[in-house]
């Protein structure tokens, strides 16, 4: 039994606040598949949220279940998605989008992220119809490296993506971490006018689990209830999510949560420099990613749970993820336990 | 706004003991995807339930997902399912196994069951390459009119099954109500000595979300994990299926649910019988389906939400679904309204 | 070794006129998938003849590979094709449509048709979201059964679609003996005006092998090469297509071949009714299904390779295929044999 | 028009004596479906040419179809397969791989080939059920860049994927030229030895078209009629197939039209050299890929077909394509033109 997990931002149930949620509605009874009231009034607050009173809301229990119902329904068999290399849907869903029919085209990007420069590429190599058609681009804000983008990186890539009929979906599980940096000057209402359909994560901020996916472009509106239904993504018990979307949204409890994680995130960073590491790249959310020596981080790992991020000459770049949940207490007590390492 | 809503069994939340457990668990930190200790508690218990100590056990967050997950992980590309044209997977999942590439073949069936002569003329049929090559039969115990398998039947499948090479598999959304029912004879350890893989349904006993897959067939363990993750059915906080499963078998109260909602069934034919109105089948479960004139049906669906189960000449068929939530008052309303109705 | 075959009219290599075609262009060099000249010439012969002049024309090596890539290039996952239970796609193709992801929903139909009021019943049966979305109508003309639909049968159907926004595609394996019958009254311009998309086939009529998509709404035009190519319909020297098109559709060769075999078709039922044979339908084009006792079917199959078609209480029905090579002396022959086997 | 092609070796129809043995079966009639006597001959030929008395051999109409059909069947759904990435099915086979489900694993891979170690890292990289499974390992042989792999680096190859249970695949569209080269140490029936499953190319070897699939490993042969049949890749005039292979593989034609390729290719880059242009890697089989600078490659182009292999900052290295058909007086009167280019 390790003495703290930092292996991600989902070992902890629920915040407090959603558990209590879910409990207060008893017995009620209430409409299945999406079509209740708590849906609609979760709906109703992410697209204040989002500044997009068109926005389709729909809630699906995972992520690579809304990505997979989203890109599989916005292409046709020969259309191609761009990715960085490191995107989620490439890695880490177990070809979860080819298993819908669908090439993944990669860049190799740069911290994390995906440029227009390199949207620009993929649809240059692709020039005929032996090759797939590049039709939608994947990009996770904030990345999976914990990165995020600025206003001018997702201005380029959007304006890219209408140059050349390409539809952009933003990966948002951690949505909030990405919009709640300082590293980050957009605002929620630029997602809309940027993007053409985004999931926004409740599950890595603090709910017990469910996405909230928001389609703000009238082509990928249509039928899109059927395609969850075929993908096992329209949840009997939807009023679930309605409940925790709503508890989320309604008071500023996601943000909050976010810029709690942020700001612990940035706590643990100024200790590890205090020890005299190096951070791989800056901690802009809520992800540290400290190069530590391989012998120091092989003994923390006695201690503490985290995953590598990869594996240098003589030190290893150990990634570190801050939730909702953590205590400045566990950090202070990592820090310590890190210090008594040296 | 109407009275009450008999259209489905999950219309309620969740019992309260499942989000009380829920609310337990507080931040404690857990495994995700399924390898917390919550989850292997719940495996442990559905094991010993099914008197099947080496099945391996999988939580799926909706029965659709659980269809395709297992049927499509079972299959090579030309191999087809046997159904019962009632079936759920081949009326209303939106063409779920399909999208996976696998045809299913289709017999009519009697009182929405399967029978092993249906199994043997489909298997008749297919003679060649031209053709699919039926490989797995799936039934629903109890099935979408709430009508249960006997221990004959069951036998009779299951003989037909290995004989031809196929497996078994049960949609069990609603075991608990078959396994209850005075008019099914099996015992939960007779399930894994005739299927080779099962999904008992908590959505519809009580859970807030959530199935246990439980897989007896050592040829169809291999990799499920991968499987499930690829179709977005891993979920990363399974620890919430797990403590829901965990309350669900720990003590009773699964089959406890499963038995009120039978009551409360039989309680409501009766009623139906004493005023007068036949119904379309015994009401061997939680479902009562009696024929009433169009008439009255048109006017007790201004005061209750019902589905239409099939309209005949003069009268309709309605289906009413009990839940493990439903009050006998509820039902005593119900029947006085239908009484005045006349 | 048998005497004849009348197990299909694809027994013979092709027409020595199309493998004269062949040999004579020797080592010319040709543009490859389809755009060289001969696929060109070709196309423009089918244009004129269909009175389409902006038809899109592709050619395809078999029929299957038509039908499952112009089906899947036309629908989104959750689209579902309505066919007759005994259309090709449903019996025998080995579920190539489901492994492109669809649901093939069917209607008993009557002589191996579909009617406009079968589709209606498709139509109205799938009501929601948990349900396929029927999106496309495929009828076979000629049938698998040898029979043809009338210009009333085409234009209710035809009108059936367009109320419900369905393409309708037209499986013309043996369109060349459709059109040719004489209980069918259409003209090759009424498929351009009825149909979106059809495919002609060459293998039954003639050819070496190869078939000649013709899409008629614009709609399914675009990017069509593309979805070609990802199915490996895309042939490398499909000028060996066009050129065996040209050769059929030049001076009416394929007319004369159709109208040959149901001359040959004719003659054999005559010959069939003198001998006082029933036929289980009217031979209206190139089948002739004699109901035979079944002791003389098995003789007769000792003799000739032909299909059962259905096997009845005492007799059963077989299915003689004509081909466009099939001489009169091989008939004669048949029926001497016949005769002497009574 | 100009003078002559370059751009690939499937340019012109079919060797003469392709054509008049297609021919010569005149109006006999065979089985259809690969069950014919020409078939079952040809599968013998080729049974003897690989060493290989148990395999299974099958005829389809072209590459792609071949690669999909043979990958898709011997996959689950999370499996996956690892190829250069230059690969034809990564890059030039418009995701037909992914269309069927699975994604494709790239390494960079050296001169067009993939090595050992290639297969060792991505095996390594994929490590969980978070990542799809590496199953089936495609390499090309010859390359697409006209490279051919060495016994040596075949027996690394073999012997990495036997260690962790991958399949190897050859694809094999130009096995004759890559056999033939004097840079290739291997043997026919050393094909046989290293690898699970090829396909032997007939239209880039003189065929009208045909692509003969030999299956070597006992797990592969089971039902793949079956698999052929849902992909749209058993052709009913198969033995249209059968009489091409018999044609290629009776007497040695196959090497022959191989080897003089190769001779062409040599020829042509002898002259390359004598007037002073590099090649970019040696003419191992019938590809020369010579290095011009722009100016001479943008006028040569003018006079001749051919493709771009790769703009380099002065110069460009073309591609040019020998196929079995071209005359020696073609490239001399090419390289007389380029030399008066210059």
């Amino acid at each position: 039994m390790k003495k703290y997990s930092f292996k991600n931002d989902y070992s902890e149930m629920a915040h407090p606040l959603i558990l209590e949620a879910l409990a207060s509605v008893k017995t009620a009874q209430f409409e299945g598949y999406g079509l209740c009231s708590h849906c609609e009034e979760a709906a109703g607050l992410i697209r204040k949220k989002l500044g997009a009173p068109d926005a389709d809301i729909h809630f699906i229990s995972g992520g690579t279940l809304s990505n997979l119902t989203v890109i599989s329904s916005a292409l046709r068999p020969h259309e191609a998605v761009i990715s960085a290399e490191t995107g989620h849907i490439f890695v880490h869903e177990t070809g979860a989008i080819e298993a819908t029919g669908h090439k993944v085209c990669t860049r190799a990007g740069y911290d994390g992220k995906l440029s227009a420069s390199d949207i620009k590429s993929v649809i240059e190599e692709h020039c005929d119809e032996h090759m797939v058609k590049p039709r939608l681009v994947y990009i996770s804000h904030s990345t999976e490296g914990g990165t995020v983008y600025t206003k001018a990186e997702l201005t380029a890539i959007s304006e890219k993506c209408k140059e050349n009929g390409l539809y952009l979906y933003i990966d948002g599980a951690r949505l909030g971490t990405a919009m709640n940096s300082s590293a980050c000057d957009l605002e929620y209402r630029d997602i809309a006018k940027f993007a053409d359909v985004i999931f926004i994560g409740g599950t890595k901020l603090g709910a017990l689990f469910g996405e909230a996916v928001a389609i703000f472009n009238d082509e990928l509106k249509q039928d899109f209830r059927f395609l969850m239904k075929q993908r096992g993504a329209l949840l009997a018990k939807s009023a679930a999510m309605g409940v925790q979307f709503k508890t989320l949204f309604a008071d500023g409890l996601y943000d909050r949560l976010a810029r709690h994680s942020i700001d612990m995130a940035a706590y643990m960073a100024d200790g590890m420099k205090a020890l005299g590491y190096d951070l791989l790249f800056p901690a802009q959310t809520n992800f540290v990613v400290p190069l530590l020596p391989c012998a120091v981080s092989d003994k923390l790992c006695e201690l503490y749970d985290f995953h590598e991020w990869k594996r240098l000459e003589k030190d290893v770049a150990v990634r570190l993820v801050i939730s909702w949940a953590t205590q400045q207490k566990a950090i202070d007590e990592f820090l310590e336990d890190l210090k008594n390492l040296r």
